[in-house]
């Protein structure tokens, strides 16, 4: 069922900073940075050979990443994203296996315009998963 | 200078349980386990189209994921590896940027029996990163 890593995500507090430490220390591509209001965040994506990180800034009031900065202030990997062909086989699996989806079990359109998913952290070792059809 | 995401890795207090969840959840290929008593880690790979996931359970009386998951008795993502060309001259940028290099300095023969380094995650907005040369 799982296809290749979209991307890792990770949270930071300070975009400027971050992407100034992917591009200059860790000598990365960066992307310019996307505000998503509709989405809570601002997105860099570090550009791999084989995948890509995408770094996470709050934006808004309401952020989804809000929580998880108020726990480690310093930032983190938020969340793993897996693409997948279809996602509601993927879903119907994950119910068969007793994983739980976040929200009301059916996929959304996510930040890259694609329906996604996300399942519950307890049920994957401390590992928030994203699965993305594409 | 970054290559290849080669792996993320995934600390987790249970192997058996990690692996079963991985291979019939999320319908991913995983690798046999693997005793590298020399890291103080149990391996097992995720093997995706682009990259692998590591898990991780400890090995041993001073594994070095144990003070992860005492913090986080779950598990969790604990570290990103990428690939570098030359790991000497990594170093040397990193130094030069500011960025700290774990223990001596030095680059040491990981586990998978290629040089690493690991950089201090306050350096890197909270997330653990490894460097392999390949």
């Amino acid at each position: 069922m799982l296809g290749k890593v979209n991307h890792i995500a990770i949270a930071v507090p300070d975009m400027a900073a971050a992407t100034a430490t992917y591009r200059d220390t860790l000598g990365a591509k960066v992307s310019p940075p996307q505000a998503l209001p509709e989405h809570g965040v601002t997105v860099v994506f570090v550009e791999l050979p084989n995948t890509k990180v995408e770094l996470l800034e709050p934006l808004g009031d309401a952020s989804p990443i809000s929580t998880f900065l108020e726990k480690s202030p310093a930032g983190g990997m938020h969340h793993i994203c897996y693409e997948v062909d279809d996602i509601v086989a993927a879903r119907d699996r994950l119910a068969a296996n007793g994983a739980r989806v976040l929200g009301d079990g059916n996929p959304k359109i996510g930040a890259h315009g694609k329906p996604v998913l996300f399942l519950h952290p307890k049920d994957f070792f401390g590992t928030l998963v994203e699965l993305e059809e594409v």
